[in-house]
């Protein structure tokens, strides 16, 4: 699929299967590391570079909810879709490896499976396996998205 | 354990499986949705109040990791704990009933299990089942987090 792949063009009968590609990357700033954690995870370590040095991690990270967001805003980057109607859910959400500043990150996915609604004809859902990786190829975050999405007909 | 619950104060040894208790609630209003969106999930049913209301929603409402984020800030409103090494992960993260502009949000916790860990005697996991509830009783979100925490020892 690849870069091309284009979430605002998106309808159920597009999902392929198995496919996987590159949502995109954002490289993460200490600013935006703190601004996110002041207002809505202030831990030591998200937000304070000296206490974050002297923690078990060595160094500021960011938030895991930081990272959830994160990831959503990198799929927008290829387009706002308006075909999705909304994730059931999550599962399986990893903080795998911290992410920390400096890091530029990469957003992985592949389809795992789709299927049509039993109840709704107008719309199915796909299940999306998410893997957020810094430059030296490690998981800082991963997890799967179930979505409800319209088809074209 | 009820609302004298202090995060702040707790070790391994103070998590009581099968407790369960309000962490705290929040109302959510309309700039603070839109805010979010904007930022992180600029999707038009969570910034346009307009498009949100003719939307099958029928009316502006937090974004997922909004919800997530929020999760979070209500815990930490009754105090950062020095204790808490890292989270492994969250499951079942389900996005029940939209929260909506207006919505007051009520969170409550309970404890599922805990378990010394293996490898690392200074230390344990408990893993918490969270569910946020709007004033009619519907959960928005709901999720378990595995959090690993130091002993008092």
């Amino acid at each position: 699929m690849g870069p091309s792949f284009k979430f605002d063009q998106m309808y159920f009968e597009d999902v392929v299967v198995g496919e996987h590609f590159i949502m995109g990357e954002h490289r993460l700033t200490k600013e935006e590391i703190i601004d996110f954690a002041l207002a809505w995870d202030p831990m030591p370590f998200h937000i304070d570079e000296d206490l974050a040095k002297a923690s078990h991690f060595g160094g500021l990270i960011a938030a895991g909810s930081h990272l959830l967001s994160l990831r959503m805003k990198i799929c927008h980057s290829n387009g706002v879709s308006p075909n999705v109607i909304a994730s059931a859910g999550y599962d399986e959400v990893r903080f795998n490896a911290p992410a920390y500043a400096g890091d530029l990150l990469t957003l992985h996915v592949e389809v795992l499976e789709k299927r049509e609604s039993k109840s709704k004809p107008d719309r199915g859902y796909f299940k999306l396996d998410y893997r957020m990786l810094n430059e030296a190829g490690e998981t800082t975050l991963s997890h799967t998205d179930t979505i409800f999405i319209r088809k074209r007909g």
